[in-house]
């Protein structure tokens, strides 16, 4: 299993896709995009502001306890997962995962970028509401452990994830 | 839990957004689509054929073993889920779910549309390749049994979720 | 040219693609949805409000009759196009059209659903915000002359679009 | 009119949101990708080979005319427009482009990526055929003249729009 875990438009989503294409075996990339398309649209508790900070609620936490639960048992019956993921309670959200992954084979990686650069590539996404980029950039990493960290910034996704990759057992 | 079963374009998503939105309490919708999403651009043992039709490898089936196991996790955790799934093994594949959710409390409901209904809405949906609608249409229920049985081709997703909300408990 | 008219989520994105499947020659589709995505994040002048409520401002105006004019000259050009729009002003709006495409050959299609109706396949479409789809339902046709006029509430679009091809000449 | 030509993945798209962002007034973005979405899903004469390689029809050369005639009439009418484009024929596709866009104001700008880099990043994007970056990033600029050339190889998107909006008067 690997965990890749970095703020909004840091890159994870091409490394994950990437890592896909680069590794033997087919694995499925699961992560924080999937739990908000899963939920209902009225949204289960987690806001987006205008600028950009996003504010989590008791609905929202109990649903992703669920969620890393079921992921962390996909895992336990043989699935290979690229968890893509965005820590935004930092050492405590990795501690959750932690948790839940217990007696599973876990590759820790951090994804970084440079706030400036991640909000000029939110601005390149088109994103409606710009902000989450920047706030994320630092905030995400607070306190959290990783086995290898890449950074996005003048890394290609693909070297990224060929990076990742030799750290796969 | 809800396991909706119907085939390709019969209805079921948008029967699944209005459950969420007819339900009280915050539920996930996941599914095939999710499962199919999350597998490798490349795909994984499951190709779709320029007539419609699905064939499924073991690669793929490996990964569904492992999915499903992950989402009665997710239930057994507590989240309340609507799976929206595309049967094609019929009793065979009901009977996977079916050990996989064994102590779970499920509701199992068919999604019925008359295969020219359907391969009607696959045209106006502007699927690039046709032919699943009318291929999937009887075969995803041979040997499946419910606890309701809706029907999209004269009643509306929202009606459909309406009747199927009485039934859960 | 085939101008289809109608509110949000009466259907005219499907019987468009239906037409694009029915009809002898290559047809483009093209609307406010086209124009809405090729505006900038910020939105240009359209908003729409939590009730469903849409606002338009000069801004808008000036980027939709220049957006009509190509479109008239995409026609003029030679190209069969099917435009999907959503008549705001009513007559008003057809009007702007009427002068644009002065001298081409016009098929103006209504088309209908019940405002109850629309507004529960809004939810099935699992849109953030709801209201449109009962606000335009009745709006979007006053004063608006057509050709042919298509009811969604309990046909098909296919069968719609099999309607609007019998008066393509 | 901004015509922005460079192969597939070498970062168009994310350029052209970001000139809607850092430019003074709205504009309007539309290209390739916006036609061929707006074509029937059957295809009209443009096929995308498994090797990434795309061949072009004549039925398609017909539509593609009036569209540039359209988008042309888009911008005399008052619309400043970014267009988003892939010179499949090089000169030739130009010369199209510039008979239609006679009289009026346009800034031509080629934007350039490695061979290399744009094929990692299809691998990013998760496109389900690759191949297209490779063979576009020389091709579309064979004979194509400029008035700035733009390398996203090494310059962040949003960098590049604010070096070409230098140029725009």
């Amino acid at each position: 299993m690997i965990v890749l875990n970095g703020g909004s438009s840091s890159g994870k989503s091409g490394i994950a896709r990437c890592l896909q294409s680069v590794l033997p075996d087919a694995w499925l990339t699961l992560g924080t995009d999937t739990l908000i398309e899963a939920m209902p649209a009225s949204g289960a508790g987690i806001d987006l502001a205008p600028d950009g900070s996003v504010t989590v609620g008791p609905a929202f936490r109990e649903l992703e306890r669920a969620w890393i639960a079921g992921v962390a048992a996909m895992a336990a019956a043989g699935a290979k997962v690229v968890v893509d993921e965005v820590f935004l309670g930092g050492a405590e959200s990795q501690c959750r995962w932690r948790t839940a992954l217990h007696g599973l084979d876990v590759l820790w990686v951090g994804v970084r970028c440079d706030a400036e650069t991640a909000a000029a590539r939110e601005v390149a996404r088109g994103n409606r509401i710009t902000g989450m980029a920047a706030q994320q950039a630092e905030l995400v990493h607070k306190g959290v452990t990783y086995d290898v960290v890449v950074d996005t910034t003048r890394t290609e996704a693909l070297d990224c994830a060929r990076e990742i990759a030799r750290h796969v057992p």
